[in-house]
């Protein structure tokens, strides 16, 4: 079996990369090892940048995050017991939009399922083979229990930061930048009302926590915790007055409390690995580089990846000059350098960093007054919160 | 003896604040360890913000600044071996001066003298009495060896980091905020040509360097070092070679180098006491706080708390109101934690980490790229460069 693109993962950068390829008329098949079913019903928060939302829109797989999706038009930094808002869209004159990534992956799985696209779910014991040559294999076992030899001109190494792609690459080859956050998100999923119009980023003394949102009944709220802090230690008792002592506030600021459906703890990590390309190799979105999620850039920072992925195989394929494949990794780390520093800028800027002094803590509340208070620097978080445009 | 208030130290808060509160009609003596000769020849280099020399010209004691002084409107970021200007004016309509600091003291202590101010230089064996009282005293022995009692209504603490104002302040009621950096400034003084019409901040894998100027004819330059290093370690070509590597580019930038005439290695700082008050002794600027250098905010910031302090004074010299001495500190701390955190970030964007990862260096260039490729990340810095607006 032969393509041109093996795209290994079907998530947002291969299934956006596989759209992208089909449009030049370039063929590619999807290999992923979960099942349609599964990526469907893993529910995963999304904020899409506006430029994501207009590339989607303009691939035609956008129609339901503008319709369903809630364009958010700013965020409020609290600290110090106040909302201080920042105006997206008076700063910028861009937005971004609160649509979950399951959804956008239901969007594309179905768009290329009616385009014909060939997809293998539930792949099983997938496996990279010869990627310094020039005919590169993806082999697995696939839903039917038959093995399949799939002979690539270029392999998409699009499956995450677990996958085999990345693992690929030798050691020596690679260089793995890396950060370890010395706190973790204590996450949960609320039945309640909304809290707030807005996402709400708030610094307090006892650490971070995030205001967000899923439905009108259903609310998604974060705290920062120990990186090894469990769940079930948590009461709901423990974590709504947790929740309350640290959004807290002078200007009658209320959470709106409910029944919690969910618990969970997620780490937080800065990784990036460069170079993005091994042979005829290309890494792109999770299993290139993860950034905390205090950011919101991971899918965007996936879709930038691969927009700039499909030009340097749109001039590979009609030109067959390898020094078009040279250029994807460069490019790409422009934008995802940038997005590591503000991923980690807004970390750092907002949570308690449990060796911190309080130096640190007075110094990040000057910092927080700097950033609401003026508004060029307010500009620059807006900025680079909306994204910085995306070329195709 | 009495006086309304008394100021302990000659630098440029202590004699700006007799400055403002002469302008207002409120008597005061200054007392200085040093004498005067002392401190008009100790070179210490200075950047005064925009607001600082309006200030200086209003009170009649800027026009040396302005006519010798160089105004630069703008400065250099050189990072990934390239120069990336940052055009303050262009930004922000404002700029900075390149004024030395003792001749900032020069204008300031003739003015004074020639208006009849009484500032006692030499002074030995200051301390302070019954601050927490309504008339603290400050006792000294006088150049002419007498012992004297200056009564006062205030006692104003600008006699610096190493001051005796600050340790009156007993530990339990003061708090102490500090961060030490793991590096210091190797600096020295060559006969050289100017390299730059700009003040170059550079970037490098090496650590920073910075290259500034003193005269046409005089430069002073300063790299990152240990902080415990060694001045006589350092040959002139060993010193020569560092700063080429740490400012070597693809843009022909080119270091002018000639004998050098002074070396020295600075700490680098991060310091606050809060409150900025104890009864009725006022700490103001080093003796409140102390800024690493990489933001040329310690002078601007000395003026800015006077400036607070002198507006407080003349309420409660016209009132009575002691609420208004409570004022000072608070609206004080604003600009110097917005300080603070101005000169921790263009401290630890610019400086390596010797205990950083190569992460942390990757994401500085992603960031040293934001803030130079973005108008409101450049106005971010610009407008903390050359200063927040100074309110008399």
């Amino acid at each position: 079996m032969r393509t041109r693109v093996g795209i290994v993962g079907a998530g947002p950068a291969g299934l956006v990369l596989s759209l992208l390829l089909a449009e030049r008329g370039i063929d590619s098949v999807v290999v992923e090892a979960r099942g349609r079913e599964e990526i469907e019903r893993t529910m995963r928060a999304g904020v899409l940048e506006q430029g994501t939302v207009e590339l989607l829109t303009d691939l035609g797989v956008g129609a339901r995050a503008l319709a369903e999706g809630a364009r958010h038009e700013g965020v409020e930094l609290r600290f110090d017991r106040r909302g201080h808002r920042i105006d997206f869209t008076g700063l910028t004159g861009r937005a971004v939009w609160l649509y979950p990534q399951h959804e956008v992956l239901k969007d594309l799985i179905a768009a290329r399922l009616a385009a014909g696209a060939d997809i293998r779910f539930g792949a099983r014991d997938v496996a990279l083979h010869d990627v310094t040559s020039d005919e590169p294999v993806i082999s697995f076992t696939g839903a039917d229990g038959a093995a399949v030899r799939l002979r690539c001109d270029v392999v998409a190494g699009c499956d995450g930061s677990a996958g085999v792609s990345r693992r690929t690459v030798p050691d020596g080859e690679r260089t793995d930048y890396f950060r370890a956050y010395p706190f973790g998100w204590f996450g949960i999923l609320a039945e309640a009302p909304r809290s707030s119009p807005e996402l709400v980023y708030a610094h307090s003394e006892r650490g971070f926590a995030l205001i967000s949102t899923r439905t009108p009944d259903v609310q998604r709220m974060y705290f920062q915790c120990a990186p090894d802090e469990r769940p079930q230690d948590w009461s709901d008792d423990r974590i709504w007055a947790e929740l309350n002592a640290r959004v807290a506030g002078e200007d009658g600021f209320t959470l709106n409390e409910g029944r919690i459906v969910d618990k969970s703890v997620i780490a937080m990590r800065s990784y990036v690995c460069e170079p993005m390309r091994h042979g005829r190799l290309f890494l792109a979105g999770d299993a290139a580089h993860v950034v905390p999620p205090t950011g919101a850039k991971g899918l965007n920072l996936a879709v930038a990846d691969v927009v700039v992925l499909a030009r340097a195989l749109e001039r590979f394929f009609a030109t067959g000059d390898t020094g078009s494949l040279e250029a994807y990794g460069p490019a790409a780390a422009r934008r995802v350098w940038r997005a590591q520093h503000f991923s980690w800028w807004m970390t750092s800027m907002l949570h308690r960093d449990p060796d911190g002094s309080p130096f640190d803590l007075k110094r990040q509340l000057g910092e927080l007054e700097l950033v609401a208070g003026s508004t060029a620097s307010a500009t620059h978080l807006a900025e680079a919160y909306t994204g910085w445009p995306v070329e195709r």
